[in-house]
């Protein structure tokens, strides 16, 4: 009774009572419902509470799941599980097609669009008619889950475009697909293509499937929007957590130890850049044993260069990431940051120059090297914060390792040095 | 000839080249295209490009294109246009349907369900049969551009389930909607939910569309999916740039004046922060005179405060985000967070205890004081930044402001006062 009652709801529904339950508690109730139904929710399962929910399961067990789940997730599954387990499980696949299907996706990188693809999905010759294109989609009609659009292929395989479900329900049944097929609007993807470029091109587009196909054209298999959601909402996450300065993927609920050990490695490589400014300000010892105001301010010097380099890094990484615009050259990019970091380094210079007359007393001459120093700060932060992510775009490197503390280490211990060199100069 | 070419490109396409046009150029090359293409482009724009771009076009010229755009995105554009351009171009449209859709949507919030709906869907009387459901289609083909699933409504317009056109192709032509359509799984939402809670749902039960009801359950409109995808998009820059402390939603191709205005707030808000830290460190000006190296740490406790404050509340941020998971207790939260920043701070005042030994040449007591000043920040900072997301959060602003400048700030003045404190106590 309770059993009909869970079934009632929806599999995703059922993932969320699920974590709620220990490792037995949970293979007991999966065990309960029907094989698609369970295959469904260990498929929806946040990936580390899969790994220790399947750890209670038999390679067989796995196996029956495994051969009902959609091409794509079955091999993110198999990804996660030891390599014996992941041989095991195949070996033990009643589904054959299943079977080929994973082994070829096995190999692709789980960031691009081999890893996103799957290969469930309705193809037809463009010999064929309406009527042999809907026996097609009845015969498949279990296998592939969400059919939005048949893909037209040639006698080699080679993609020639699409046909809507829609075109399909209003054409003449014995009409051929020749004349009823969109040839000319086909967005296709390679299998090497990034995951960012996929998603920026089903957004500009408006897909909720696109094909995939090899260089020969060859449609391979197809990549559907709901993993495209998910891989977009993973990637922001991942920025946020870069600018953080957290630096491995966790979540609250992780254990604490992987809590802690995220947050150590920019714990520590901040605490290093303040050390070695430390080190630096030591330096001056005896100009602040004389004129001890000079160390108030070199909380406002590292700050505003945190912040500052943070803004305009932050901009950067945004038009790196949004392709929609033009590109701009790098002269251009530029002159148009030097004269924003201009205006904004005289406001700051200005009313630096008000704000510190107030805390040192009326000392025209601390108050000015501040202001000269803020302003150099300023310009200084702003470069770095344009330079670093455009250098780490070159490098391969995710560019929002340049909105976090890296840039902020940086731009203190540069600010430091502009300060107390301008210190030494004037005062 | 060339606008044969141009014709020949995808939509989303031209736009692009429009970026490169002045606006007597774009709107010469849009009025030379279909009034179908050219709408779509139009609706394609960034909205602060098509406000300049509509400013060379006349009501009448607008309502041509308005005509053929999709209701939710004729509203978004007519609701950047001035109340006067707005009421004519609703005026002049020859569609009084869409007229009629548009003062509909009108009134809703933009970032609601409301306000991300269409009013273009197929809808079906339960009491109809399968060839009229394809007439209907057919009736609307043009109307409705992407058809994923017909909606099945009473005769009082209450939202009875949905059919997909997978359903349709492969059923009866004569079979009643009744006998074919899916009653059990209707996942629809009310106008006013907020946007992140349909994205979250049309991405848990990985939908490409979404019904919108009333309250009383009557089929307004729906979401589709790649609305939904530009919404999280959005969603994701608005958190990043609120963690770099820009205050406008810019882009870098913005003017320079607006991207001065939108980083001056943080800029100067930090640099109030730091003059208050100023005063404060003032306060102890003699004994920084009697011992200079003081000064040397204020960095430390500076940047490991804001380092930590934006670690711990973007991990509160991600997961008041995520609704996925369980939601944890405010007593556990706090626990697990308190064990992992005792550890943490353990870690990271044995570090600094090292670490100061070296810069201040062996003075075991200052380095005693640093390495607990430094203790003390990093419990304080992650307390700081596990409880401001959760308050701002019950206060409705959004919870990324706290891993901004803003936590950065405030936990800069904390740990100073922590650190002259403990001087003040121990040296
Ligand atoms: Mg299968
Ligand atoms: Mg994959
Ligand atoms: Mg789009
Ligand atoms: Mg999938
Ligand atoms: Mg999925
Ligand atoms: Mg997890
Ligand atoms: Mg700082
Ligand atoms: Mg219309
Ligand atoms: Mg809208
Ligand atoms: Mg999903
Ligand atoms: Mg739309
Ligand atoms: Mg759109
Ligand atoms: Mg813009």
């Amino acid at each position: 009774e309770l059993i009909a009652k869970i079934e009632d709801l929806f599999p995703a529904d059922i993932t969320s009572i699920l974590y709620e339950l220990n490792g037995q508690e949970s293979k007991y109730l999966v065990q309960l419902l029907e094989v698609k139904v369970a295959a469904e929710i260990i498929s929806d399962l946040d990936s580390d509470d899969r790994i220790k929910f399947l750890k209670n399961f038999t390679s067989q067990e796995i196996a029956v799941y495994i051969n009902e789940i959609d091409s794509d997730d079955a091999v993110d599954i198999l990804n996660e599980q030891p390599v014996r387990i992941r041989e095991e499980v195949i070996a033990l696949l009643k589904d054959r097609v299943q079977a080929r299907y994973i082994i070829d996706l096995m190999h692709y990188d789980e960031d691009c669009a081999g890893g996103l693809m799957q290969k469930e999905l309705i193809k037809i010759n463009v010999k064929q008619t309406v009527t042999e294109c809907v026996e097609e989609i009845r015969r498949q009609a279990e296998e592939v889950e969400k059919v939005y659009s048949v893909y037209v292929v040639d006698d080699d395989g080679q993609l020639l475009g699409t046909v809507s479900l829609k075109k399909i329900i209003l054409a003449k049944r014995g009409s051929k697909i020749q004349d009823v097929f969109d040839s000319d609007e086909i967005v296709s993807v390679p299998t090497y293509m990034s995951g960012e470029e996929v998603a920026d091109i089903m957004q500009k587009y408006d897909l909720e499937a696109i094909p995939v196909v090899n260089i020969q054209g060859r449609l391979l298999g197809r990549i559907t929007i709901d993993d495209v959601v998910d891989f977009i909402t993973e990637s922001a996450q991942e920025d946020i957590q870069v600018m953080a300065g957290i630096s491995e993927d966790v979540e609250e609920d992780d254990s604490v130890w992987l809590l802690v050990r995220s947050r150590l490695p920019w714990l520590i490589g901040g605490m290093v850049g303040s050390f070695l400014a430390a080190k630096l300000i030591e330096q001056f010892d005896s100009a602040i044993s004389l004129m001890p105001t000079i160390s108030a301010f070199i909380p406002l010097i590292g700050s505003t260069g945190g912040n500052v380099g943070i803004q305009s890094s932050s901009l950067i990484v945004q038009s790196l990431a949004d392709k929609s615009g033009l590109d701009t050259t790098f002269g251009k990019r530029l002159k148009k940051v030097i004269v924003v970091a201009l205006i904004n380094a005289l406001i700051a210079g200005c009313f630096s120059f008000a704000c510190s007359f107030l805390v040192d007393n009326g000392d025209t001459m601390l108050s000015l090297t501040v202001a000269i120093s803020l302003f150099a700060v300023v310009m200084l932060a702003s470069l770095m914060g344009t330079l670093t992510p455009l250098a780490l775009n070159q490098l391969k490197i995710n560019p929002a390792v340049a909105s976090g503390p890296f840039i902020t280490t940086t731009n203190d211990i540069l600010g430091y040095g502009v300060y107390f060199l301008i210190v030494y100069l004037l005062l």
